[in-house]
């Protein structure tokens, strides 16, 4: 999917909204677990219920290689699904994969072209050569880890390198990677505050926000400061939209918190642009 | 396996080789291809020719996933039958993992219980709490990317960090986590020269070599500044052994690759501790 593409959706649906499929059989409803693939079967109503009140899903694979091979099958079910029902959906690997250059073009066949996911999440820390396999497909994103939603950010990803903080060190190398325009971020909104000076770098670029809702960040202040005049927002809510209810109704109840949501970004878009 | 168990297979096997099985469909012999699953066959193969020149088997899990269902399966059978008919074997799923906390438990729990690996390779870039579940296992192993073997290292790795590099950072920092005594450490054969000051810092701990051979790293250069008193290294090798031959002795020429390396490790254990 082009990246023009994906802000015509946002537009439309008024919704910048990412739904993480991060399925977890202990928090599905117990019935579901006689189906012959639970997750599947869970994730379709999920995201039959949803799909217009979002622009993207993103299936963190660690919920997936975590039941092995049914893990994996549930996956691919799941990303076919999407691209031949829903195929105005942006879809995210969040797999956060990277290793040696011909390793990482391995990684990227996987995700980009066999199970054909519109983007992948990549860790930065073996740099440019770990990478550029990645952003090598046309239409297809990269998104990089800059500034996680975890307290572990603070370890390394704050930490001062040649006068500036990690994550902007990160930032600013990788806008001279080739096909850097295929390039995404991960900003976690339990930092809001450092968007102001994370747009001063990359005020162009997407960003995928993890952390609002369950892990405590704020909608309002990542719009506040990230928003860009395309938005330029994936806002992710994982637990807070699939676990809404564990019961017959859960689909309904995640299409509620879901529209909650979109509704909050409906209204912020109203304001930034009219 | 326990650390000190590792030790007595090195001492006892008079090796301290890693072989990678990093299996590309493009570069086996074709007349495996007409397998039902020309992985696995490879593999076992391998292992069977090699096993007792090496102590430990690293499957890179990109290989694996390149070919999705199949691929995965022939990881599961890999890792099967190197439990059941090579218990003295260390093995290392090389999968460069990382993401917060109760994502990382079911990477965590998905390779080190499930699949049943001795170890798994973690990137370092979101800090403690992404590292720590992988921590908690008994008698498992983290091994912690901090120098890589690849030109991208020095992106972001050698950058000065609190007046130190950041991959030395990372092996201070990881010093201090619960169960930091089940981490070892990626580092690359490529830049021996930097073994001296990693063994400042972390004396003990075994270190994982990548980079010997196909990416031109010395193993004299290796082990002259990183052995300590008990080995504490394993040097990998994927491609120069496993590709030694694509014809129908392929496991007999990575046989004989592998022999030229444990032979050229024993001489250097022979000069070091006699």
């Amino acid at each position: 999917m082009t990246t023009d593409h994906l802000i015509s959706e946002i537009k439309k649906k008024k919704s910048f909204l990412c739904i993480g499929l991060d399925v977890d059989l202990n928090k599905i409803p117990k019935y579901l677990l006689t189906e012959e693939d639970p997750i599947f079967t869970f994730n379709k109503a999920i995201i039959d219920a949803t799909h217009h009140l979002c622009v993207a899903y993103k299936p963190n694979t660690a919920f997936y290689e975590a039941y092995g091979l049914k893990g994996w099958r549930a996956l691919e079910k799941t990303i076919e699904y999407l691209n031949e029902n829903y195929p105005e959906i942006f879809t995210i690997a969040d797999a956060k994969r990277g290793d040696i250059g011909n390793t990482s073009t391995m990684y990227a066949k996987a995700f980009l072209e066999d199970l054909g996911f519109d983007s992948v999440t990549v860790a930065p820390y073996m740099g440019k050569d770990s990478v550029e396999p990645f952003l090598a497909f046309d239409d297809k994103h990269t998104i990089l880890l800059a500034l996680t939603s975890n307290k572990g950010a603070f370890d390394f990803q704050t930490k001062t390198v040649d006068g500036k903080e990690l994550y902007k060190k990160v930032l600013e190398t990788s806008k001279s990677w080739d096909n850097s325009k295929n390039l995404m971020y991960v900003v976690g909104a339990t930092k809001a505050e450092y968007f102001q000076e994370i747009r001063n770098i990359i005020p162009e670029s997407f960003l995928l926000v993890p952390g609002v809702g369950a892990q405590g960040g704020n909608l309002q202040d990542v719009c506040k400061y990230g928003m860009n005049p395309n938005v330029g927002l994936l806002v992710n809510s994982s637990r807070g939209i699939i676990y809404a209810s564990q019961d017959h109704d859960f689909a309904q109840a995640a299409k509620q918190s879901a529209l909650r949501l979109q509704v909050d970004m409906e209204n912020i878009m109203i304001n930034r642009f009219s």
